[in-house]
Formats: structure tokens, C-alpha cells, sequence
């Protein structure tokens, strides 16, 4: 099979601290926010994928279908597709770390989806492949991808351009089970989310009805939403507490509450900011991944 | 089918803030750390669930293996089961949103997972129930379960007892496809890991070449992970410089960044006491627990 040539340009990488940001100790994430910007902003890297030409087929592509590097060739080849060519594909949010939707890959998706770093599945009714966002524009742009222990599960690790499921919805995850078994409605806004991203949109249900006269109970987060000079107040002292941990050593799980209560004011201040954590990780994303590569350069090769 | 009588008792919420801890308001994230913990802290709310009561079986069970609440039936029965009577089901950390396994459930998997909060899946390769710690006691503590749009994608979102991967490694997803197509060796430390992740692995390394002598380049964390005094000034700093953004009506981009900076030099002063992010969220996540049941009672019931 034919390695095709690289093509992707060298360009600086993203990382562009501003006046007051700090320089991090950047880590492995790959930056690339947009679908716009990947190939505007891939960092030295990605020039090292091996590229890939590949055409749309059926689930068991026939032995040459593919026109690939042959380390792609042999990758693919160790993955446990079954009986109908198929594994499980995951895409997974890589700043919020929420599970956007699943699908299958079949050798050509898998295939495609290195190469072009847009999740693309293949779609098992169609019988086709379908890139994400071919029709919505909500493309899934991958940072990584990961196989499981058995290599027969894959998960897309990328950023996405739009809301995921066809409803509109971010992710197609929004029917909870429990809630369905006591009668409770539809609701998709209570999405499937970890903890930081739950606790966010709880802060958001107490914002909406700081501006809904009679609505809900009182409670802490609206007082501190209504009130800039407690809400700041409250930082200060959290900060100072989760300081006082280390420097008076106090246990640990007095840093992890403190720490707990600085998170959680601060992402008060964030909603009346109107600023999602999701923006926050990505600037954290886009400063530390530079170092990532030198990190990479220094484990030993096999 | 009979609907067996909820057996759960109630017991008070795992919700006891310290002396210094501020009470939240909280959300919609269900409490529950550990095996041992899930009935001694199950929050009212759970006294609801519908009882099922299940026998394993192959995929395509006869009607009438099971033995469940009608609602149960229904629910299961809504799920578009494959040709085999699967479905996909993922497994995530309710703290840290990582994916921890995939697998595939049958009714009797999912009736049982639903019934027992303990991560159940169908073993292909044995044709029988498996519920994931069996062996290892590494269960999978389930929170909550997600059905996607589709009704044929099952997530599982829970607490693991321990490290999930029958390596010993902490997720199943450790191989890095661009990694392994640069020739680099597997590291089960490099898993599939969201930002906040990422970042937290890179701190751990700079603080693991603190304690190497000559190991890796001088970086701004190693020199905070050396220096209290300087690291906790720095948190101060930033704190003040996430307050000043909304007390000098900032624009977004610097709320984000700021607080991207806050963000960062709190998990530093974290590594120095050995606190793990999953730690905080953990707190966070007893401590908003109680109110969710408050927001689902409030919403209307179908």
C-alpha cells in the first residue's frame, strides 16, 4: 500500500498567553478548537500523522479499499472488528469530558477520522460512512483517539463544533432512566453530565430565577449572584482558607473542601460573568499543550 | 408482572458541611462514594425506584424472566435492543466524566443494573450476566443511567470502586492511536483524559521531576511545587485578578482566562498536599446532592 505523502503546513501553536496569563507547564491535550482552526492552528505534531486516503465502502471493505501508511495499515488491521467489521465508537467532549454520542467505525471510518480528524462513523441503516457534521456543520474535530484494552472499543476525544444530537441537544444523552421510572418529563437540559458540569447547571437553574420573580426557594448561590461584593468577598476568603491548608498543614481533606468551596464561588462569579467552565478549560487546553510534544519526544520510542 | 414493594430505607444525606464549609445550593448529581455507602447514604429519592427483581439469562430472554415493576417493563422494553437483544453500554466516573469501560447490556443486564446501582453487562464471550467488581469487588457504584435518543446507547454513570481495567489501569482506554503511530510505547498513565485531567497529569509529572534530580526542564510548576510562600501568593494573585474582572466589568475572555489561572495554581497548591481533583468533586458532589431532589420534585410529572 501507498504512504501517502504528509500535508499538513507547520504553524505556530496556539498558546498565546495574554498580558496577565501565566505560562503553564503544558501537558498531552491537543489543541484545535474549531473546525476552521485545525489546520490553522495543529501544532508541530500533527505533521508526523501518518496520512491516509481512504474511500467511503461497506462495513467489510474489500483487501485494498484502503490506500494507506502501512503503520495505519497495521493499526487498523489490530483492531477487533466483528463479525460485521464493526466496533463500538465513542465521542467524547475533550474539555468537559462529556459523552457526546456512539456509534460504529468501521476499518474505512476509523481510517478517515485519522486522517481527517472529523469523528466519522459508519452509519449501519445507510450502510455508508457519515462524517459527523457533513450536513449539520457540527463537526466533531478529534484530538485523539483511543482504543480500549481489547481493541475493540474506540473513543473520539475531540472538540465539537455545535450541539451533537439531531434534537438540538449537546449530546444525545438526556433520558435518564431513574427520572423516566418516576413519571418525571423529558427534559433536555438534564443532560448526562459529571459533577463540575452538574454543579454548573445548578448554579444556572438558581441565576434564571434570580430573574423570575417568586421562583424557587431561597438559597446561597442566589444571594451570592445577587450581591458582586459578598460573592467577591467570599472568593478572597476561600482562596485564603485553601492557602491556609497548606501553609498551617492542615489534612487533606480540609484542601479538598476548600479547594470545593473556592471552585464553587468561582464559578458563581463565572455565571454572572456569563462564562461556561467549558471556555475556561479550553483556555487551560490551549495553553498547556505545547509542552505535551516535548513531553512525547521524551518517552522512549519502541 | 408484579411489582415488587421498594425495600430501601431512609436514611439521612451524606450532606454534613464542616465548620468552614459553606452549604450550597445544591444539584441534580446523586450521592452515593461506595459499595459499603450505598445504602447507608441513599438520599430519599432512591426510597422511589421501582424493585426488580432478575435472574441472569442469555441475551434474548424468554418473556417473563423477569420479574419486574410495570414501569421497569415498559422502560426496558423502550430500549431498541439489537438483533441479539444488546445494546451498548458505557460505563463513566460521575466525578470525572472519564469513560471507564464499554460493553453491551441485555434487558436483564440493564433491569439489574437499575435494580441493584451495581454496573451490569452481558458477557458475549460467557452468554451470561457479568456485573463489572464480581470478581475484582471493583464495582461500579451507578448513579444514574442515560438512555440516548436513539433508545439503543446505555451510559452507566457511577462511582468505581477501584481501578476498572483488568490491568490495574484506572480506565480501559490507554492506547493513544496517533501515540502508537509515532512508535511510542504504551503508558497506561496516559489514558484518555478531559482537559482538567491532562492538566492534573502534567502537574504530577513536574512534581515527580522535583523529586528526580536532573530529570526534565526547569518549568514555572516546578518552581511553584518548590515554593509555598511563592505558589500561595500566587493563588491570591489570581483570585484578586478573577475578582477585579467582574468588580471592573471585564469582558468574558478575561473571567475565562483569570479564572483559568486561578484554576491552575489551586490544583499545583492540590499536588503539594497529594489532593486529587476527583477528591473535590466528590465533596462537591455530597455536598449539592440534596437539593436535586428538591428541583425533580418541582418538576412536572408526565
Amino acid at each position: 500500500m501507498a504512504a501517502a505523502a504528509p500535508t499538513r503546513a507547520h504553524v505556530p501553536s496556539a498558546f498565546a498567553p495574554s498580558s496577565r496569563a501565566v505560562t503553564f507547564c503544558r501537558g498531552t491535550s491537543r489543541p484545535n478548537h474549531s473546525a476552521a482552526a485545525a489546520s490553522a492552528s495543529a501544532p508541530g505534531w500533527r505533521r508526523r500523522d501518518p496520512a491516509v486516503s481512504v474511500a467511503a465502502g461497506s462495513a467489510q471493505s474489500a483487501p485494498g479499499a484502503l490506500a494507506v501508511d502501512p503503520k495505519v495499515d497495521t493499526l487498523l488491521d489490530s483492531v477487533k472488528w466483528d463479525s460485521k467489521g464493526l466496533a463500538v465508537a465513542i465521542a467524547q467532549n475533550v474539555d468537559t469530558g462529556a459523552i457526546l454520542m456512539q456509534g460504529f467505525a468501521n476499518k474505512e471510518a476509523l481510517a478517515k477520522t485519522i486522517s481527517t480528524r472529523k469523528a466519522t462513523f459508519f452509519s449501519r441503516s445507510r450502510s455508508s460512512l457519515w462524517t459527523k457534521g457533513e450536513t449539520s456543520m457540527n463537526f466533531i474535530n478529534v484530538h485523539d483517539i483511543f482504543l480500549d484494552c481489547d481493541r475493540d472499543s474506540i473513543i473520539y476525544l475531540g472538540k465539537p463544533d455545535g450541539p451533537t444530537c439531531h434534537t438540538g441537544a449537546e449530546t444525545c444523552y438526556y433520558t435518564s432512566v431513574y427520572d423516566a421510572l418516576q413519571g418525571l418529563k423529558h427534559n433536555e437540559d438534564r443532560q448526562v453530565t459529571s459533577t463540575l458540569y452538574s454543579l454548573e447547571d445548578t448554579i444556572s437553574r438558581r441565576h434564571e430565577e434570580t430573574v423570575t420573580e417568586g421562583s424557587g426557594k431561597p438559597s446561597w448561590t442566589k444571594k451570592l449572584l445577587l450581591d458582586n461584593q459578598l460573592l467577591c468577598s467570599k472568593i478572597r476568603e476561600e482562596a485564603g482558607e485553601l492557602i491556609q491548608t497548606l501553609l498551617e498543614n492542615e489534612d487533606q481533606s480540609r484542601s479538598a473542601s476548600e479547594m470545593a468551596d473556592l471552585l464553587y464561588h468561582a464559578m458563581v462569579l463565572l455565571r454572572v460573568k456569563d462564562v461556561k467552565m467549558e471556555e475556561v478549560l479550553e483556555v487551560l487546553r490551549k495553553r498547556f499543550s505545547q509542552s505535551g510534544i516535548e513531553e512525547k519526544a521524551s518517552r522512549n520510542k519502541s
